[in-house]
């Protein structure tokens, strides 16, 4: 009998956010799931991994019999400890989402959700993140329906190593498109307000990009014409090499 | 009269660290400098954004006339809040360090230090990331004597938008090189304790990456050999464009 895929699902919203439900209902009878979550929400972390807090790991409880734990921690720390103590062999595939507001364009760097993803890609462990762009009324549901077929292709069709894939799924989905990572960067707005103590202090709010004047082949673009998309996106090496090249002689002669 | 450079610096031990000074009295004549760093330390925090607590803003005391504020959150938090709400132009340059321990190779991505620097980046403003690769006895001094230098070549040779320079510094300088991002990753160990209540924690451990079979172009092996190492990282877009073009029509019909 062939045995099932194996699927390590994380997020940024925390275990106890309705998008990881949604996410492993619709794998549940696909693969075989364990799901290691945040305790807490975790947005914005990016890849951060705790070095200056201890980790608490909990059991935590799930429907059917998918083993699931809790970790006072980030995404990329659920991956880590996931790979390091948890399985016994590494996924074939992590899953991360499903995430409240869109994670297209650059902004994605600032996701936990992505973090996680690159968490595993670094250590040899294909990924995918997934997110409802919608943040205010995510159609999970509607999600949930698109994703099977995904990670059933992705498993298909692997990614190069050192490449996740990047999903963002529009409520209301007209078709599949791969496509490029769009230019979009949050207008950071801070409230400015008064703590009790007379202290000033701020409240960080990132703005949802709008998707004007963007490439007609982005993620950010195509979301706006109702288009779930997929972005693969290269981690492994960051090099600018026609950069390095122009540099490499002027530079060790600064020496 | 030729108006001095702009430069904003921040870093991720926290604004006490002695990093962070030694940056400044490397750039103090220099530039005119204007100092955000956070309050404590944010080692590993990536380019996370804090957007579940309150940010506290302090003018914080600094030598000479260079106007210092400390910030209750990240790096990237630090660079998005001075150009927002401290800074009435963009400055020309962001630095940020000096880092205790190394970023160099993919575990860049894990640092504060380099996440302050994309967030410039990612707004249009440059910047160099500065670490001293010896976590238990670093040498800022040594790092110092360097940093007038790169800062002025980067000021002279801008990076194309879009892409930071990653400079790690060994404590002996052999000569400078601009190479590629190594691969090493990070072993992760996890110290499992037990708290006084009875439940089990962890510490999370990232050993130094060993710089055994890198290819000798990569920052990695060259820091090994001695040399100080500068690495142009692009990070505006991270289409993987080959993978895409392979995956576009047959992601489609997937629909």
């Amino acid at each position: 009998m062939e045995r099932k895929p194996t699927i390590l699902i994380t997020n940024d919203d925390g275990i106890g956010a309705k998008g990881i439900s949604h996410l492993w209902s619709a794998l549940k009878d696909f693969a075989d799931i364990t799901i290691v979550a945040p305790s807490t929400e975790q947005s914005g972390i990016s890849m951060g991994i705790t070095l200056m807090s201890p980790l608490f790991l909990e059991r935590a409880e799930w429907k059917g019999e998918t083993p699931a734990w809790r970790l006072s921690g980030t995404p990329a720390d659920c991956v880590k400890i996931a790979l390091n103590d948890i399985l016994t062999t590494p996924p074939d595939l992590i899953v991360s989402g499903i995430n409240r507001g869109s994670n297209a364009g650059r902004n994605c760097l600032y996701s936990g959700t992505v973090g996680g993803v690159i968490e595993g890609v670094l250590q040899g462990v294909p990924g995918i993140a997934f997110s409802c762009v919608d943040h205010d009324n995510p159609r999970y549901d509607v999600a949930e329906r698109h994703i099977l077929d995904i990670v059933k292709y992705a498993l298909k069709n692997p990614m190069p190593a050192g490449t996740l894939l990047n999903v963002n799924i529009p409520n209301q989905v007209k078709g599949f498109k791969m496509t490029a990572q769009g230019g979009s960067h949050w207008s950071d707005e801070f409230d400015r307000r008064l703590h009790p103590t007379g202290k000033t202090y701020y409240w960080l709010d990132g703005k949802v990009p709008d998707s004007v004047d963007h490439p007609p082949d982005s993620d950010t673009a195509l979301l706006a014409k109702g288009y779930l998309t997929a972005v693969p996106i290269r981690i492994s090496d960051l090099t600018d090499n026609p950069t390095l090249d122009e540099h490499r002689n002027t530079f060790e002669e600064l020496y």
